[in-house]
């Protein structure tokens, strides 16, 4: 049992700027997050929503996004020095343009930074208004294949017939497919199995991973044998049983039988 | 075997400044490294040399440093804006200077940085002219411990009569304590060996770790229940048998028999 952790804390940033970001093409949002990132500046907020979560969103909230663009990408620099921070999202800002932002909107204060977070903190209690269950899945992808990643996941949607609503932490490569559907219907439920399957297929073919961040448990148990194979999964089991020698903690979770 | 490693590069940082700290007192470049960190600045380098790091530096090279301060900080910041990096070594040189700093240089172009890194680039060289071997270790303890681990250090060299020579990692409170001798005198080389274990004992003493970067190995590897406990170490060396089960891995290396 582990009883005690030791944390190492860090200083919360003092200074932060925002900057809401529309793309009429998915690539050129794509694109712009590789450019930030070779430019050398690491923002602390990468978002990305794709027109499905825009479109729902907006729906539910009416904040004024555009309904015409592929893409938003949500940036946020910070740091101990404001006009550094400044000069930052000014280049983050620069860097948009150049990579065909349709427009730049850079929060001048704090009130203006709070209404730019509302879309993407709105996301999940835009999805709960609109269908009774959403199945919300964690792909991650190099970042160079999010459109591609994007496409298919919308041809999945469009061969099911069922919503997936896209969102994620575009610096990370990692996506938020949100499937929407409702579990009453046995129907839509065995949808939704073979949609996930799919999604992870579609992750591990562009040579991504099944979870950026939400773990595998049990419904990505079965394709952890052909994410990682057999060689590499009979090491993490063996490290398991090293330190869990009689498979008490979590037992049945992450590894296939 | 492992053959394959997939590397995640990160862009290179365009632009960097460079300060060179001088203390009166090592107490105060103790509280100056915590005092930065806590405004929420992660500079690139936040290097400590103490006094006889600086006196051996000196002899050797001739820098002009000075001979009666307790220890120099060298501070690095880095980043993609140049302006903000300005702003940020700036700040670095107030925090200095209002904990205690007698002086700071900030290099004010690339010759004069150049300039300053020197004197830690040349701590090695000028050891191998002070003595014909050294024993460099790398302790590591809470960064509010150094000046008394650097006080301790400097009580085990006066008991011995071999010099230790003080410089690190400040930012990480990692210490490379060096002795200096001559391995061809057997009484020396028996003394620098009860030297490092009082290293190490004044080190877990303070709260820190055996190493800080440079691993385990055979020297410190007596010293690894004293650090981690027995449950600890039994628990490692699953994991180890879980990786290498035939024992092929650099073996009697790290764990006590």
């Amino acid at each position: 049992m582990i009883t005690e952790a030791l944390l190492r804390l860090t200083a919360k940033p003092k200074f932060a700027r925002t900057a809401l970001v529309e793309f009429a093409a998915l690539e050129d949002a794509s694109r712009t997050v590789n450019a930030i990132l070779s430019a050398g500046i690491v923002p602390a907020t990468l978002e990305l929503m794709d027109e499905t979560a825009i479109a729902c969103i907006e729906e539910a909230l009416h904040l004024g996004l555009p309904l015409d663009v592929e893409a938003i990408l949500l940036v946020e620099t910070d740091g101990a020095d404001e006009a550094s921070v400044l000069r930052e999202i000014e280049a983050v800002a620069a860097i948009c343009r150049a990579s065909g932002a349709r427009q730049v909107k850079v929060a001048k204060g704090e009130a203006e930074r709070e209404n730019l977070w509302k879309a993407r903190r709105s996301v999940s209690p835009a999805l709960a208004r609109k269908a009774p269950n959403k199945l919300g899945e964690d792909i991650t992808v190099p970042r160079s294949a999010i459109p591609e990643a994007v496409r298919r996941l919308k041809a999945i949607s469009a061969r099911y017939g069922l919503p997936i609503v896209i969102f994620g932490h575009a610096g990370d490569g990692n996506l938020h497919p949100n499937i929407l559907f409702d579990k009453r219907d046995p129907e839509q439920w065995a949808k939704v199995e073979q949609m996930a399957a799919e999604e992870f297929a579609l992750a591990l073919e562009l040579g991504g991973t099944l979870s950026g961040e939400h773990g595998v448990g049990m419904l990505k148990r079965p394709y952890m044998e052909q994410a990682l194979g057999p060689v590499s999964l009979e090491v993490q089991k063996r490290i398991k049983a090293a330190l869990d020698p009689v498979n008490i903690l979590n037992p049945g979770k992450v590894f296939p039988d």
